[in-house]
């Protein structure tokens, strides 16, 4: 894989061809696990590794970094793979992240035998993420848990602090 | 590896390792061809394969199927490497997809020397995404197009022809 | 009452003062009398008569017109009343006509017993609204039903056919 | 006028006639002032009382509070006449105070001879609003100031404190 940024010199930048290897394990088993823990508890143990992190923080460069009730940060590492036809990050990798952190927030509010979904997320896009924007670091907050439906709100800063995008989200709680 | 819903037989499914090689060109060069043509010029380019596909396209599995003035169909096949905690897709999948076609439809618009970027995105939830949900059929079009701002709304429908999400964004239209 | 747009001649237009009297009924009632109905029963009395119009509906000028099971369609007067300091009238109009008839949408699919409340909306704003906009069409229209959480978008048209807002939300459903 | 909560005893609460009068001045005028001023000294003029309120500000009993560079505070006075068929303030009153203070909060960024104009709002509803939740205090923050867009995000709370909406707005910014 030739690095981003750093294309091999005296060649054809046009053919240079990049790749990334994506691996992941088996995702039911980390949700079957996870149905058996309180939400925090869940989230804290794929922080520490307990729990194997689900696909898409390989395929998406996520990590889980720390976590308390009613709050998670994560970070991500962007780079060319995510890149769009207009030569920035796809915006839906950022979609993806503040999903994960408005989510993954409110499932810190939940107990055993609850569950949750997204109904719906908002995300403003205030700058365009670049492969050189550095690791992000996104925040999600719960701004009003509840027993049928929740609601989260987050941000995404760059590496040199700046605020590239913010997200509201309306989640589904439910019992198992 | 081994293929989601097929695990290998006599191997405990907790450690089987799964894995998806991710290839793609220089992004820049995509941007580069784009912004010297027209709007609907590119992305049927794009569908001929007379422009490379930009690397989100091989990231999340998508291709672009059909464009006119103001609207675009990209498919997506959903796989278990885009997985969340939960045992679903991810969301930002889904956000992804509809931002692409969403931003597409409004690409159609412009002509040579305009740009445009997404100002925003709502996705609405309403039925959750597996890998066995087959391909995935994403529409964007153009409610309004303008010189400075664009509005654009699309729908995802799973193989089987339901509903799985809808979207409405916000794009500024600029001149390069 | 001077008319928008008729000031009375030699009279500063400026010290014109302008007035409406808004009457209404106790809503209470209304709402009582809604909870002992299935919903598009409801909507159809108030179309009707039957069911006297919740004050919103004096206050903001607008008409229930017709219901069928997932969806509604209502219109609204814009007068001088709810300008905004732009010399517009007020986005908040728009996004109160496109709440009524998504939630009144979401309403004829519930039966005797099952209420509902908004979530979340998301209103684009795609023209400006003027007084002389004359009468604004408003359609809500179910994406999908539910026991738990629904679904909704609707339009708004102006006198014109010309379309002035979109809007998508989504809504909690519940047992009395 | 019977007043809300306190129904006149012996009378029927059905057939009581309940009304308000709202008066306003020309709308034109304050907006034609608004162009010649900056939008820091427009707001706070609005609040001096050197510039009349535009309508809306009666229809919907709001109060322009305070303003600084990228935020202002309006209160609201929710009252009988905002009711809907549910039986509590209709939230389009709510997006009306949101859409009102993010729209603020951006012109107090602007200077003279530029204008603004919301390209969407997304409204959370998180608690509903009664007569009796009291005077609403709702506050809107520029997230990112912008020559050609900006956006804001808001919050409104009730008498006792509690968070009851949220809201973000994206906002096309222009030359007049």
């Amino acid at each position: 894989m030739s690095d981003n940024g750093n294309p091999v010199p005296n060649e054809s930048i046009e053919s240079a061809p990049r790749s990334r290897m994506v691996e992941w394990t088996d995702p039911l088993e980390v949700a079957a696990q996870g149905r058996q823990m309180g939400g925090l508890e869940f989230i804290r143990a794929l922080i520490d590794g307990r729990v194997p992190p689900p696909p898409i923080v390989h395929l998406m460069r996520f990590t889980a970094v720390s976590a308390d009730v009613g709050t998670v940060t994560f970070t991500c590492e962007p780079d060319e793979s995510m890149y769009n036809p207009l030569g920035t990050v796809h915006g839906g990798l950022v979609c993806a992240l503040l999903d994960t952190v408005l989510g993954c927030a409110t499932q810190t509010t939940l107990g055993v035998g609850q569950g949750y979904t997204s109904l719906e997320i908002k995300v403003n896009y205030l700058k365009p993420v670049l492969a050189s924007s550095g690791t992000l670091t996104a925040t999600g907050t719960v701004t009003k848990p509840g027993r049928r439906a929740a609601f989260a709100e987050g941000t995404v800063v760059d590496a040199s602090g700046k605020l590239v995008a913010t997200a509201s989200s309306t989640l589904l709680v439910f019992e198992h």
